[in-house]
């Protein structure tokens, strides 16, 4: 396996504004070639601290993925270290510049010196357009090394990497044939999850890593291809409805691909989740082929007056209780006639908890023709987590009542 | 300011299948000591490449802090390459021995040769007691840098450092009254930003960082603490109604306390960025003061049915053009009877788009008592990031209608 270094760029890491996902997200890409990550460094935006990291890491690793620093202002000096790192010059890239023109000009402005400063690359170097924003990539081979320079913006760090780094890479490095699977799974806890898949993982001879958050367990697998394909299927049948994916599909793409296959709609009443699953399932493109409206009912005004939720009803048993979750349902369904609904209410915190209704309570319903579930959950944390964990538990609760009916 | 680095221990850190919370913890934790953290490094379990790396770190740094590799199993090795780094023999602490012993008879069970381990410490160390674990903390003294090591497990980590090791690096170190300062800034590129507080931040003496993500600029300043509040003092002038805060408020936050202070209710009406608005301003702890409901309108069927816009004028106009919005926020107003209101409609992309009207293309108007205000923007980038960045451009422009009014 060919050894590999990644430096992450910029002072707001290092004084602690900003975290430095970008490394967590190339580390697993990187691993996906089977390179391994052999360390991991964060310098600030100073021209001698990143030439002496660059040159540091190129002298140890085969390869250096360098993220961040590439952007028009003047503490952005990547450019400037790799030219020096590599020994090279720095020279107007036409292609970049041409692009910095475009973007302007459909904003009516004109390419300042400074947006400029993003085009003058090392010599002899590889440019990756960025479609997604101005700072392009690079890649620039330095004495038997191979030196990748990407944008700090993380989906402009990834779509040039998806779209145009990881096949060189690829190419370069060739992969030794490793593949990888992954599930989403709901429903159990990450020491249930562990207990259940290490018979089939260690009998399929695949290695496994797992991660839980907000109510939702992810299960990485990496063997050979036959391998993991059977450990897979044999979780999948072991773990039945709780696994959410095997496809590396998210929660919502799941639950909008169910509603489509049946070719029905489905709505949301959130209380406590103040539209964060609205805004999930919004996220998968096309949602709109399933899903028409949302309702963000936060006082008990709007329970009553968009719902048409009992005012009598809230007053008696509160707005987080089994009857009201029922009653937001019944008015949901009524009044989107659709043929799904979820409703959430419940005490995000930090205020509004009781001894019997703690902060982090949350009940939830979901209907449909096949009938409705109703569940009460008690999630631990700070109040965006309960708002997080909620709005997941609800699309799936969501998700498993569609599947009860078979596709169309 | 005395230069710093942080060392993070642990192979499942450069797999991906783990973030590393610990460093970023600490960072913010030494720059309230006015330490300035130069660079971090994640290296795995391995002796070479710790004793490496931590030569390295003490060759560049007056303090360098380790956190990780201190258990007791085979692969934590971090007191041996610690003890290599600083040139001492490993020594049986009798202090962790003691504990060691304790802890086991409590639970019923012996010392094993393995949890030994843990106290074999380096030579002349100074030894941080853990009261939540195991394996403790560490201060070695070497060359005249001051090397820190401390457990990974995030709890024990942070419990040691604030309790213990947190007063002797203040004794030691000094800090020496640098102050900071943060600004959120809204309508202006970052590159504009740049341009307009290079002057006050030079003319007070601070040093800058700029970051820009989804419409909004954040402006970090260091400095005495009379440089701070001069800069932050001349950049609000000088930016007027584009400075959203200088308090470390976010923005969202910022609305709910402007509407607040007005003693006044709002409510938003949602297409393109399906929820996020609502979901941004139900993050704030005490929200549902002034917001009661949100609309999420994804089809047009929602926004005839919800908000009563028009069908004719959307088959007219389109769902995305000012006419759209503007009926969009008509109804929005009438039938939330709130104060201010705030209606989106765009295309997130990918599809959707036409030459007249491209991907990323978002209307927005706010409108209150003082009167309503429509801007067309043009958002770059993926779906997620045009929803973002609609979302937060929706919330500043609500913002600028509810500044308008004098707070009650």
């Amino acid at each position: 396996m060919a050894r590999c270094e990644i430096l992450a760029i910029g002072t707001e890491m290092l004084s602690g504004d900003r975290q430095d996902t970008n490394s967590v997200w190339l580390r697993r890409e990187l691993r996906e070639l089977a390179l391994q990550v052999v360390r991991v460094t964060q310098v600030g935006d100073d021209l001698a601290d990143i030439v002496a990291a660059l040159q540091e890491a190129l002298s140890r690793a085969e390869l250096v993925v360098a993220t961040g620093g590439l952007g028009p202002t003047e503490d952005d000096c990547t450019l400037a270290a790799v030219a020096r790192a590599a020994g090279r010059e720095q020279v107007l890239s036409r292609e970049i510049h041409r692009g910095l023109e475009e973007r302007a000009s459909r904003a009516g402005r004109i390419v300042t010196e400074s947006a400029l400063r993003q085009a003058m690359v090392p010599a002899r170097s590889r440019v990756y357009p960025n479609a997604r924003g101005t700072a392009p990539g690079l890649a620039v081979e330095t004495a038997g090394k191979l030196l990748v320079v990407l944008p700090g913006v993380p989906d402009e760090m990834k779509g040039i990497y998806r779209e145009q780094v990881a096949a060189d890479l690829r190419a370069r490095f060739d992969p030794c044939g490793l593949s990888r699977g992954s599930l989403l799974i709901a429903g159990r806890w990450e020491s249930e999850v562990d207990d259940a898949v290490a018979g089939p993982c260690e009998a399929a001879g695949v290695d496994r890593t797992i991660l839980a958050s907000a109510g939702i367990v992810e299960l990485h697998l990496t063997g050979s291809e036959p391998a993991v394909r059977q450990a897979v299927e044999a979780i999948r049948r072991d773990l039945g409805a709780d696994v959410i994916s095997s496809t590396g599909a998210s929660l919502p793409e799941v639950v909008v691909e169910a509603a489509r296959e049946r070719r029905g709609a489905l709505s949301v009443a959130e209380s406590c989740t103040g539209g964060r699953v609205a805004a999930l399932l919004t996220g998968v493109p096309g949602a709109s082929e399933v899903f028409g409206r949302g309702y963000v009912v936060y006082s008990d005004d709007a329970k009553v007056e968009l719902l048409g939720v009992d005012r009598e009803l809230l007053r008696r048993h509160g707005a987080v209780s089994r009857p009201s979750v029922e009653a937001m349902l019944a008015g949901l369904m009524e009044r989107s006639r659709c043929r799904w609904g979820l409703a959430v209410t419940g005490i995000a915190g930090p205020g509004g908890g009781s001894p019997s209704k703690p902060v982090g309570t949350v009940w939830l319903a979901a209907g449909g023709p096949a009938g409705a579930r109703v569940i009460r959950r008690s999630f631990p944390g700070s109040r965006p987590r309960v708002q997080e964990a909620a709005a997941r538990i609800g699309l799936d609760l969501l998700r498993r009542v569609i599947l009860q009916e078979e596709p169309a």
